[in-house]
Formats: structure tokens, sequence, C-alpha cells
């Protein structure tokens, strides 16, 4: 989970998103809109009966907020809850698994934030069960071939690896970026992820504004999408003025028409 | 406003409540479903530009995560949050003002938990203004009228008080109590009240787990109300478990007839 504003337990349970998937949550900064629900959701994993970890990654300020709500309102919790410090001013590695990595984004904002790059780690090939078959490759011969060697039959003759495996999916990158004003150094670090969010709180017109509050315009966050070439832009965190929001799309689709507009419990799958 | 759960600020807007009404919140007890909302509601009322004082009343304990709140989020802020802590283990006067007076009422929960008894000041009686111009009853004798005197004319005459106002409306008293599991003791303070609200989380068939968790079932709540004398009892704080409501109603009915369920956005009018 990226964020937690208030009331995002209730959004999971609208959502039907189970609780017990989340292992990480992600803060970029601490305005309330983005951490005021992590008391209530902590809560509720307990009184769920989890007992797995819970690890939250955030700017270090945010440990006075978590000590806070767990002394005062969650003695007798039977899971962990895990504080991991982001440094929110330089590109690092924040965590890692088998199959992930996340990244920091240094943000400008009026106080310390980042966003967050997940990448996926490269996958092993598809095994083409049926030519393993013909070629009646053995089981001890499986890991090789997933690493790209090829395989040699009992009789000295070569199969060439690529007739054996075809290509896993490319991994797949998603940068998330809110809040911030607008902030071309982040470029080198998203250049070319499937899928780019970045705020759009104002429209062109309030422009002066956006510079004022180290927030972005729509046109803001689509030339950082064109400029780092990534396949797809959804902007959000749209300023409440804007009872309509379809001005910020037109106006970010005149430079990176691949725009998609957030909305609550949109889903968008990077795996077609 | 009593206690302020998750997700309080966005009820407000969806019930088209005025935020620069509030001006006291009572909170019961420091379980999280009675004050996560606090930190986002008193940033909202910042960004509306709020400025005059916000008194929070409730347990010694809800400080240290008020002032938590406040230092890590709410630097700035341009009107004062007051906190002034309640002894939640006696009976007596949290606030008063020119028309109303809060009592505590203390509860048996499993953290210190307490009421509120919402107690309207009488008010004068009401001038019949046909009568005084008749009897041509000077300005400056009103006050005394109001406050029950007769009036005597020039010529010595006696008019009664009664002729020339009639009674003003009974003050109102509306009690809430949640949580608690069955606490008869609070009978004396609330007797006779217009409307108590007491929770009802479990039916009767889950008295036991009721008892186990300090909780109340719909039928201790209907006994309070009976033995209380009050006038109306609204029941509420059910458990997720009932998806139908209806059986917490049947089942205090028996015991109170005048029970209303509670429900989320329910405007119940105390003076008709």
């Amino acid at each position: 989970m990226i964020d937690c504003g208030e009331g995002t337990q209730v959004q999971m349970r609208n959502l039907r998103i189970r609780f017990n998937r989340l292992g990480h949550i992600f803060i970029t900064h601490l305005h309330g809109d983005h951490c005021f629900g992590l008391p209530g959701l902590i809560s509720t994993l307990g009184m769920l009966g989890r007992t797995g970890d819970l690890v939250i990654h955030g700017p270090k300020e945010l440990s006075t907020f978590l000590n806070c709500v767990l002394t005062e309102f969650c003695r007798g919790l039977e899971f962990k809850v895990i504080f991991e410090p982001v440094d929110t001013t330089v590109h690092s590695l924040v965590m890692e698994d088998r199959s992930l990595s996340v990244y920091s984004i240094p943000l400008k904002h009026r106080i310390p934030t980042c966003g967050y790059l997940f990448s996926e780690k490269p996958k092993e090939p598809h095994i083409i069960r049926e030519m393993t078959d013909f070629y009646q490759v053995p089981i001890k011969w499986m890991k090789d071939i997933k690493q790209g060697k090829d395989y040699i039959t009992p009789e000295g003759e070569t199969i060439p690896n690529s007739w054996l495996t075809r290509p896993a999916e490319p991994p797949k990158r998603y940068a998330f970026c809110s809040d911030t004003a607008y902030n071309p150094s982040i470029i080198p670090i998203i250049e070319g992820v499937d899928l780019l969010y970045h705020e759009a709180t104002f429209a062109e017109s309030d422009e002066a504004r956006a510079k004022e509050t180290f927030h972005s315009t729509a046109c803001q966050a689509a030339t950082i999408a064109r400029d780092a070439h990534v396949k797809k832009l959804m902007i959000g965190h749209y300023s409440a003025r804007y009872e309509d929001c379809s001005i910020l799309k037109q106006e970010a689709d005149t430079i990176f028409p691949e725009t998609i507009l957030a909305n609550e419990g949109l889903v968008f799958p990077l795996i077609p």
C-alpha cells in the first residue's frame, strides 16, 4: 500500500481488498491525507487476529506518530509493526524481496517527501513442456535451461535454448510521485516505467498556486511523463476546486496523450 | 459532537453539517472507533480557516495523543485546541454555557470511559404580547414578569402572571452512554431524560460475549431505559455480526417499547 489517508480501511472493505494480503505500507510524507488512516488500519488488523509483521516505510518523522499510536491504542497487538525510516533526500533501495525492489524517489514538497519506484525483478523464461518432453530432457537439466543454457543430448547433439524456452514477460515498473512541485530531476529515475502516477493538483490557470504550495499542474505532470518516456501516466490528487477533472486530462493530453485520470477504486492492470 | 471516529469529517461533509458550528467535542474513551477522526477533523478545520477555539473534553489519557497530533501535524494552526480532561470515575459538571450544562456519566468498560448528559437550562416563560399590550405594561416591567412576578397597574390592580405569560418549553435532557457493560448505577443520573442513547452491541444469544467485552445487550439497554423512566431509547454500536439489526430492536422492545435503532445520518428531533 502506498500512503494511508483517513478512511483507508473503510475503502478497503468497500473494494473487498483482503487485509491479510497487506505486508508493507509506503508513506510518502506526513500530511494527514497521506497517513491519518494508519491508526485505524493497524487497530483493525489487530482485531482481525493478524500475527504476521507489518512493515511501514516512511520519512523518519513518522516514528513519533506511530509510537504514540502504538503506545496509546495498540497495547497487546499480536503482530509486530516494524518501522523502516526512509531518507527522502536520496534515490536508494527501500526494500526488496524475491520478486520486487522498491526505491525512493526524492520529491519537492513543503515537508520531506519521497515517491516510490516499484521494480519487478527479471523472471526466468518459461519452459516449453512439449519440446523438453520431445527431447526427453532430464529434470536435473531444467534449472540450467531456465538460466539460458542449451541442452546437450546423451548423443552429444546440441538443442538450442531458444527451442526449449520462451522469454518471460518483461519486468514491470511503476512509479508513484505525490506530492511534488514540478521536479525534472526525477526523470532519470523513472525513465521508461510502465506506469507513472504523478500528482496534478492544479490546472494551468492555477499554476502560480501550484508553485506556491509545491504542487504540480496537469501539464507539468505530463511534461515529466513525456520527458521520461513512460508508457502511461496516471494523474490524481486533484484540488477540490475542480468539480469536473476533465480539464486536467485535456491539458495533460496536449503534452502526453497516454494520460489516465485516477479515481477512487480504479484498478489499472499493468499486465494485460 | 460526541466521539469522533475515523471518517467523521467525511460523514460531516456527506450530511452537510457545518464545520463552523462545532465548538465542543466530548470523547467517551480512547478506543480508535471513538477518537481516530480527531486528527483529520482538526487539520480540516485549520484548512477551512477556523479561528475560534475548539474545546475537546475527554479522559485525561487523551492528551498524549492530542499533543502528538498537534505537534507533528498541526503547527501553524490559527485556532486553539483546548483540552479539558474529564474524570470518568465521577458524575460531575463537565461544561456549561448560557443554555446548557453537560455532565459526565461514569460507565463500565475495559478502559476509563464516561458517557455525557446534556441538560438544557430552564428557559424564561414567553410573554403574551397581546395581553401586555392590553394592560399597557411598561418595558421596564418585562424582566420581572419573565421571572414570574404579577403586574400591578398604576391604578393598583393586580394582573396575575399567568395571564401575561405562557410557560417555556420544558428543558430537554439527552444522555449518551457508550461503551458500557450493564451498569444500573447510572439510573439515578439519567432518570427521566427525553432521550437515552445506550449501546446495544449484542443480542441476548451473545450475552456471555457482552459480559466478557464489557458491552451491553439490547435487553440490558432496554432494562436501563425502563428503570430510569426515560422517554425514548436509541440503541446503537451494533456488533458487525448482525447483518440485520431488527433482532436487537425486537429484543429491546419486549422490555422498553419506545426503542429506536440508531443508524448513520439519522436525525432525531428532541423538540417536535
